[in-house]
């Protein structure tokens, strides 16, 4: 079995990159994750910081996005699962925008959302392989795809 | 000059959709618009009504949400541009999985949304091609990018 | 609305791809229609009728599958929506074989089945973006991402 | 020469893997097999397992073939050589899913099995680069494939 | 049934295409054929014709060459079926590449030539849906395939 | 044969385009041909004239740019032939990466320019199927790719 | 987090790519840096050197300039990111080439030049995710990119 | 730099593979060189050999040949370059149909063919970016492509 590559999008006001890194690390898994810039206030300043300043709002976010664009369109592309996360505050459009961005790819998606979320993101869970509302479905569903084993069970396959 | 094939994607609760197709037939524009089923509750409804009911409502929308799919893909997939609004209200999801599945079929995108919205929509915004405020300016761009008129001007270029 | 292109693949002795055609055309959907030749015995035949006699049964099936080949994936290849239909009897391999081909495309595809067979066309179904059990229900599907209609409203959406 | 990635998909009930594995080690050849879950049991549990249970079987069997497919579509994409057993039971649909989502991928396939399926398989076998009938033709197919080497006779070509 | 575009590639000494678009007419098939330009004069002489001498053959091959194939390409990859004819004479390395070039895109490709050359053309014909001895027999395949026809039956299947 | 669509891209500042058309038209040929827009002004003020101004010359012109890119992208995908003509004066970087863009899809490409720029232009024309000096030649070869028809000779080929 | 590969087109006659690659390796990243044959005379003399001498220099150009697209196209082919360098001289045509070239693939495209050519420039620089004016900026966007690193501020993110 | 893969296609009765492998080594080169079962004798017998004889020669042709294509459909693809050789006798399809089928997947070409063939192999020279003469020229053609290096000049560009 080869490394897996999957790229965490979404939400970054909580630990949930971590909660399934370490849930992964921890089942050995072989697989790199990646993930957009989360610090948010370099993702937000980076074009001006790095290009020069702008007056307006709109054309600070459009060199910032751009260059923030760099680095997930790549690395979505890379991925062969892409996992997105939508948390309880914003209107995190950048998530759906990566959902359909990866399924137009033919990427396999997994959503991880509280079920509240469950009418609004109805398009996106319908383009989904998979829909889990914690980080430790998301590390389940891994463990199952990659080494065949299952919760409560012994190793199902070899592979 | 051959006709274009327009997706408008995006909010059902204004006229949006209307005036663009007006000001795009009074420019005498030729142009064959498609929209997802812009009427709401048949939008949610249809999975159940045509394939029988769900206990559950995750299950409800995601029937509904495949039957769209079927639709929604298809005419974005044969568009020539895609039209995504975002509205004041909601949360609008699906829009913004249009915008990135467009994006990722190489789709020219034009973005439709008032300006409160500039900072959250930043990575759909640096994806599109055009990033416009009203209905109008939609019917501009159009009429510039099919007739090669722009506002106040003679016709600028024959095709 | 430009018309629509369905390919109506798998069982051959039963009427619902005639039940289907004259439902749309009372629906009065613009949907040309497709299909695999449905003479059981050309099918067949069509290879040594054509190109020549064959000793053994395996080149015989393997001549005829070939041209049938030339049919099928062209039809499957321009259509906008595949239906496949699993019906009582035979191992009907050609269908699910024609089910991945369409998936693998991306084309939107609708399952038609008997429940008795769920469990057994888990994997189709899952790839498919409806699982109807009747020909009627599928010509409510057209009509709904076509026209925007649902049995028992008003029309729903222009388009 | 570089290693070769082979997916070996459809029956599970008997030891054909592990022959064919066994071969190509003793062969010498530098393959990497890969293959779906052939735990039966967790491939229809898995779903429910993880993400919650269903009352309905449809949607316990949606979302296990769902996590399945997260699995099959990555290993068949990344395969060079796609293997596809047909045995002498059950519907094995998703076996000829896999072959038709191959073959539209354009991946080479070998398909495998008994005599007494040639004519129901002869849509499948009629897209394959070889349809064997043991696990042990299979081994001589990717040794002669990968190292040149035909049963009986010296090594054939260095490369 | 919508009509098909079949190209017919290869020898240009003989009238096969003349009795395959007669064929095909009188059964009343609606195909658009296209082909290279069969003038073999003006084949070679185009580049030179058109662009200016040269002094070197290579040259001059050259820029025809590549003239030559501002059409056949366009045409081959706008076709639903390649035909690709060998005659008895010359070397005819084109119609070899046309079959190579067809094969890679996934187009359907019937090649025809006499039996004399079926072991040199063993890995051309492997390529291919159908391997025909006579023009007439690729009129009978095109019948078949779109009309579902065969010879000697009523007609097969309603398309 | 059906028509022709051929795109028509760089120098703006003289009548190649209207020598080509006429041409054309004269020699009876079927071709659809299509430009970016060609009235200068227009072309620089579209972006600041319909989404309003900007202060940095910068974004005006980005503005400006990714309006045409709508135009101009969506053309050249559609277009079969990409017609490059590279003039006397100015830099000329948008034929230049027109011609970039059009060669990535594939399509065959002409390019047509003064010799002096042979050397510049060295990397451009490796990549085209024609290279020519004036709007005449450029007619003649679509003459010949579309209508078999040499300078100086009766039609050659049927098609 | 994986080894990006950087193509750097463009201008061959100052440091730029020397300072590029001094900058990431002083900053750590884990980059695989590909460029052109940036030895002028090599570049313009390699057909005529290995393939024979030519009379006319557009065939001698031609010769050198296929050559030197086999390691072009490779190269960009395989990038993660694309830098394409403008500098004050010269026509510069090839350098927009590989940036139409490498927008059509899809590839984000990082443009650097002085800021004197950006309404020249304006259609490159709307299809690049950053305009760079100095080596140092294209290393900052690497370095935010790959390592989430911006000037100024402590690692932003991990990954 | 990374390492190149390279296929050798074509004639199998000289050691022109041995004098490009030998020659890259002694340049150098990173080149991994992969080519088609080169045992005239093998590569006609593996169907027959492996899948059971068969009594037409028409079929055991073909399953020699369709095993063939696994290795070298697979290899092509894999490829970055691709060198096709034409040799003095033979037919040779097979090798025009594998440098058709390598210009359809736009990979680079070099043909090396005795200057007796050029105008039989006028379309597939066109289709190329080197056509050589010698093995010898062809190594060139990788040194300077890979390393940039000329005959006769010191090392002109680091990679």
């Amino acid at each position: 079995m080869y490394g897996w590559d999957v790229y965490l999008s979404g939400e970054i006001h909580t630990d949930w990159r971590e909660r399934i890194e370490a849930g992964a690390d921890e089942a050995g898994l072989d697989i790199t994750f990646s993930a957009p810039v989360t610090d948010h206030e370099a993702s937000d300043d980076c074009g001006v910081a790095i290009l020069g300043q702008e007056d307006k709002p709109f054309w600070k976010d459009h060199k910032g996005a751009k260059l923030n664009a760099i680095r997930t369109r790549t690395l979505i592309e890379q991925a062969d699962v892409v996992v997105v996360r939508f948390g309880d505050k914003y209107k995190q459009w950048n998530a759906a925008f990566d959902a359909g961005y990866a399924a137009a790819l033919g990427k396999p998606l997994i959503v991880l959302h509280p079920q509240e979320h469950t009418h609004a993101l109805k398009e996106v869970d319908a383009a989904a392989l998979a829909v889990a509302e914690t980080p430790e479905q998301v590390v389940e569903i891994l463990r199952y795809v990659i080494a065949g084993e299952l919760p409560g069970r012994a190793r199902a396959a070899a592979e």
